[in-house]
């Protein structure tokens, strides 16, 4: 249960949806912000950026966030759920474009510590066809997620347990986006 | 430099306003956030939201943030830039209120590892008198600039040398607002 009182039943409104249900004056720019990030837009698929949030909430180890985002990467990449798990688990051997996966080597170190991000780092990204945009957008993918993650953490908000409703999640983000 | 070509003159725009120049889709949600937490009508002063963005931001070791927030803090703050000094060097004999010293040490727990925050944490801190609103928004300005710092310094963006140049900075966000 949540460390504060929430004012809703958090087995209905589980991770971030009790919180912004409690504070919708943040929700609206937490929401707004994602939008941008994940689905407008992008030379970067939808799949893709939510594949590098997913990554970045699983070494965060946040729960719900992690189960949440792998929801919606599946269910936007053709290769599904399988891909995401072996990108979270082993990302240099998954099957993901070179580009990519070097997006997800600066999201790692993003998380960790930012000030290691190199010039090297974003040349090595560069070289496999990163452009300079994609790169911005998934240091601040990586960066929010270290947000949203510790948000939903920090005031200890319970994580659904049936993988079914993050499933169900992921149809109404994929269908309406956030926020709606 | 900064590790992308962000088109502007650095020097005029460091840290995160050079990024936000670059990349307005996404400043909008960021400010807005800044905004809502930071400057709307709250319990907690200005002062005391900036200092504990000030304080995240240095345990972060985020110059151009912990410069930043620290002129905002003391521009918002009676006791000015020696309090917001103080508390940075050590919190815990920093001459400020009980209720404050508990929501920065909230602040400092979700910044190292959100899910080391205990319910004896929030007890302790809603026992100095805070409320569940004001534990909340500690938690997501905590989480918050564990964003903006690593969006700023995963991007290699300067920050300025001169001193003078935050204060002028915090001038124009205590008259005008965050992203006006």
């Amino acid at each position: 249960m949540a460390h504060i009182d929430l004012g809703i039943d958090e087995t209905e409104n589980p991770g971030i949806r009790g919180l912004m249900r409690y504070r919708p004056e943040t929700a609206g720019p937490l929401n707004a912000l994602a939008e941008a990030l994940l689905r407008a837009p992008n030379s970067l698929t939808s799949g893709e950026r939510e594949l590098i949030a997913a990554y970045v909430s699983g070494l965060n180890e946040c729960v719900y966030c992690c189960s949440s985002h792998s929801a919606f990467a599946a269910a936007q990449l053709p290769e599904g759920m399988p891909l995401v798990d072996q990108v979270r688990t082993d990302p240099d051997g998954a099957p993901i474009s070179a580009k990519l996966r070097a997006l997800l080597g600066i999201a790692a170190v993003v998380r960790d510590d930012a000030r290691k991000v190199t010039g090297e780092l974003v040349s090595a990204a560069r070289a496999e066809g990163a452009t300079d945009l994609e790169i911005h957008d998934t240091v601040l993918i990586a960066a929010a997620f270290c947000m949203y993650n510790r948000y939903v953490d920090g005031l200890g908000t319970l994580a659904a347990d049936d993988p079914q409703r993050y499933v169900e999640n992921a149809r109404h983000i994929v269908e309406h986006g956030y926020g709606r």
